[in-house]
């Protein structure tokens, strides 16, 4: 049996997509791989799971790497679920998700089914990190992101992660010189102001398409906007315990 | 125009389910009532949104009560984005999410439709709520839940929330005098174990059934889960800002 630690990679953009492609190669440097990843795009699953349908699954081959590979008709989640019950012959020691095509940075993690893989996989347990390069075409360019992957995973792997907390990196689209380094950071406070396109069918019946700006009123220099804005990786811990401790107290003196 | 507040009712069982029936007739006692919900069940849905496909709204009408009410397409968090941007007059001042078919107690949060409703509310500022009652039957007993959804829902219009809380209420499934009265929480460190039911097509291809069974190791008295055990309402404040703060410090000692 490999001594290597078995490393389970997953996204939401789909098992094709150039980003997971990129992650196998530098998790296929590190250790053992299985990926278990959507047939199809998941993007702005959050943490959807399949209750009302069946799953399939099947053994798939996209490239001559070392790694053993599984689609799935799920969600992210499902498929962290999945790879973990069914499909790995043994409990994976890290679960990595991206690289996305695009930011989930600030509130993205909430909507980003790439970080509920991750997060997944830490109710399960497991340490894991989600990835994301600043750059939503297919044709992104994740070379400059490899080198940083690579440290990031090399230290949760050596230093391991608390229960209960999972990392949000997010990688500026710029080449590896003008990436200044690593910022540990928070969650910046900003969100999305939506834009609903409203059209008409051929028919005449009205509909939407989801649209929104990004808008970022949070001015603090900790912030993972702040680091991808000057240059920086940001590295955001992030946890499922949403309890909001602060405020118990209170909540205690309301009149309830 | 009213003085009375505004108070936009969703969920994701579905704007035919009975919880929300008895959500806007409670709501209808305290104010002026738009109902914005999805057209069919989006349980486990988490904080999906629909990037990929349109979004159809219509009026619809379930009684005779005073509420506005239409009906979406889209997942519980698209109802709360069309609802502030397109379909109510005013913008709300309060969203609540609910009443649940199920617990959307301890790990349940991740994956709820309902709390994902008002976790999106509570990203647009919205003060919100999301009540689950601990009965998965489409023909469950709201009537216990009523006077504690009143108190709490009237507590949050005089009190407010401050930014980035929603409040995560469950009622235990009992009638009105076994419920002992409403403690505030922490969410338990609980979780699912998965199982998949694993099964042949009548083609004789492989699929799976997502199952699992709930499993609580967390000892704790102040949880969501001891609340419910021990007869009372939970009421955990909820954050969306996941940051884990305390590991901030320990993630800038590592070599990356």
């Amino acid at each position: 049996m490999s001594k290597k630690p078995l490393i389970l990679v997953t996204n939401d953009d789909g098992i094709n997509a150039p980003g997971i492609r990129a992650l196998i190669s530098v998790m296929n440097s590190i250790g053992d791989v299985v990926v278990v990843a959507p047939d199809s795009p998941q993007s702005g699953m959050g943490h959807a799971i399949t209750l009302n349908a069946t799953l399939y699954s099947k053994e798939v081959h996209f490239d001559d790497g070392p790694q053993k590979e599984f689609s799935c008709s799920g969600t992210p989640a499902d498929c962290v679920k999945l790879a973990i019950r069914e499909l790995s012959d043994r409990t994976p020691d890290l679960c990595v998700s991206g690289i996305n095509h695009g930011s989930n940075a600030s509130i993205n993690v909430i909507y980003s089914g790439t970080m509920s893989a991750a997060i997944e996989a830490g109710i399960e347990g497991i340490p894991a990190i989600g990835f994301s390069l600043l750059d939503y075409s297919w044709n992104a360019n994740f070379e400059a992101s490899k080198p940083f992957i690579k440290s990031i995973t090399e230290n949760v792997l050596k230093n391991g992660l608390p229960n209960g907390i999972v990392l949000n990196v997010n990688i500026p689209n710029s080449s590896s010189e003008d990436i200044k380094g690593i910022k540990i950071c928070r969650q910046a406070k900003a969100n999305w102001v939506e834009e609903f396109d409203k059209r008409k069918t051929p028919q005449g019946k009205d509909y939407y398409w989801l649209t929104g700006k990004f808008v970022n009123l949070d001015g603090g220099e900790d912030t993972d906007e702040w680091a991808l804005e000057n240059g920086y990786v940001s590295v955001v811990p992030s946890q499922f315990d949403l309890t909001a401790h602060h405020f118990i107290k209170d909540l205690n003196s309301w009149d309830l």
